[in-house]
């Protein structure tokens, strides 16, 4: 086609001149990355939703310490195979796809948890900061990483980061040194973090407060990060395959994109957890480790486009703009 | 429907003793917004789509001074009927819908311009700045608004904010008092602004540096807002009704969205400068003004939820998670 908007190739030489080579392309540097800095995705860890029209997702649920009264819950629901014979039940464009039971009678299997509101935050456990959000690997030299452009210049956190794969919030600056870091660890109360509504994450609805809903009824973010619902609705997961088949689906015409009428919504014909299913029909997923090297230069690159189509790298990006690289296992 | 996401319509008391009233949602206040507050959009500055699957979508113009070289150019396809039997060529999930000549073989109308890649900011216009960016009518008692949480936690630029009904981004901090804002006034030059990517906004596609295409390939943005094609791609309009219409599409499933056989391109049957239509099939829509009362109170709403819904409000938003108000005219 004669026009690109961000061409993900590599672009060939024309002249016979050599031109000064152009910086990589963020995807160039994701496929460039060794073997060793991608970590599988545990089957456990996966839902595999398939719909009535044949087609499927797949959904990473979200690593501890974040999420996880909610995140058992929908390990039970699967098991039970709770979803099965319900229906996508809303699609808000620019907003959310949700599914569960429209018909709001069915009953939860046993053994569900009531999650409190204390759970949208998890205090900080400086094990999971140093591995995660300010873990070696990312940093060259530097006790610290440089995620300047995440950490210092977001609408609704003090800081935002990579833990574990996942795009996360903190209630407290990042500590720019050792000593910093130091007088932090001695008061961890005091730092909080929470998971972000990124496009394709996935949470959990929910009634008014205090309820913070089971699990049963699910979406995924299918617009414009809608960042507002961190810390009052629970982020459990995010969509790693399949997104465009929930997507792609028909905007609801009712209030808040329900759909009016019941022959409007896909059904859903079951939920599983991956490793329910036999070996050989389990998804092979892995995702980019956030503490490697490559993952570094693959956020840097997002955030200051070098690459042959771009006149004015940022400066900066958001965190939703540096979407964790997850592919099929090779 | 049991789980609520985010209840855009008022509650209803449900005890006999009165609660505290909760705060009105965003919505509620543009709702409230009186008839002064809204602006009606020209049909000159209108371009009606309407497909070969008889649905429609309506796109709005950008006001000078920006990217007016290319909406020229636009609005000279739109007079020449260009697009008159072309398609909807691409659409990548999470990033654009993309129309035009697939053949890349249709000769251009005479008389297009070509724009240089300056045109991707403008310089400060105190006039433009004034009436926009930091109109009396937002502020309440002080010289400036107060937009902070959107001018001062931007990942992509020195500042945001909205001129004439758009979301802006500018090279420099906004002008925190009287005296600062007449210093900046004497240096205007050093002080550049441009439109935002935000979902919805229309931008033009091109060929690699020093083209800047010339507004006959268009894309709409259909995900989290690529914030990073500011000032390298130029914006020319926004969506204003029927984007999903075009989000909804099936996706491409060649490389970037295209779509890979003729028979998966929808249509286009016409686009059309609205004042090209009959008086009676012209679109009539207005927008909040935001330079309004009203409107300072949604974007502060949009920033700090505190409708019944919402435990935490997030004390901040990003730009594009204020969308500007549009409704048709009553």
């Amino acid at each position: 086609m004669k026009t690109l908007l961000i061409p993900f190739v590599a672009l060939a030489s024309l002249g016979a001149a050599p031109a000064p080579k152009p910086a990589l392309a963020p995807s160039e540097i994701v496929a460039a990355a060794p073997a060793t800095d991608w970590i599988a995705i545990a089957p456990a860890d996966m839902l595999v939703m398939t719909l009535a029209n044949g087609k499927q997702a797949v959904i990473q649920l979200m690593p501890p310490p974040f999420s996880q009264g909610w995140i058992g819950n929908i390990r039970k629901l699967a098991a039970a195979h709770w979803w099965d014979g319900l229906s996508i039940n809303r699609l808000q464009d620019n907003y959310v796809v949700q599914w569960g039971d429209a018909s709001e009678k069915k009953a939860l299997p046993d053994g569900l948890v009531s999650v409190g509101e204390a759970s949208y935050e998890t205090p900080l456990d400086f094990h999971y900061l140093t591995i995660g959000l300010v873990g070696g690997g990312i940093s060259s030299g530097a006790a610290f990483p440089n995620f300047t452009p995440l950490s210092e210049k977001d609408a609704y956190a003090s800081a935002t980061g990579f833990s574990k794969g996942w795009p996360i919030a903190a209630s407290t600056p990042w500590p720019k040194s050792t000593k910093a870091m130091s007088q932090l660890e001695r008061k961890p109360s005091s730092m909080k973090f929470w998971p972000i509504h990124c496009y394709g994450m996935v949470g959990v609805g929910r009634n008014l407060s205090p309820d913070t809903g089971s699990g049963a009824e699910l979406y995924t973010v299918i617009g414009h990060a809608p960042r507002h619902l961190d810390r009052n609705i629970a982020v459990v997961g995010r969509v790693i395959s399949g997104i465009e088949n929930l997507s792609s689906l028909p905007r609801g015409t009712g209030a808040l994109g329900f759909y009016e009428k019941a022959d409007e919504r896909v059904g859903i014909t079951s939920i599983r957890l991956a490793s329910e299913l036999p070996a050989a029909d389990q998804p092979r997923f892995e995702y980019l480790s956030t503490e490697s090297e490559s993952f570094a230069a693959y956020a840097d690159a997002r955030a200051n486009r070098r690459d042959a189509f771009f006149n004015v790298p940022a400066g900066g990006a958001d965190i939703c703009n540096i979407p964790v690289p997850v592919r099929k296992k090779p």
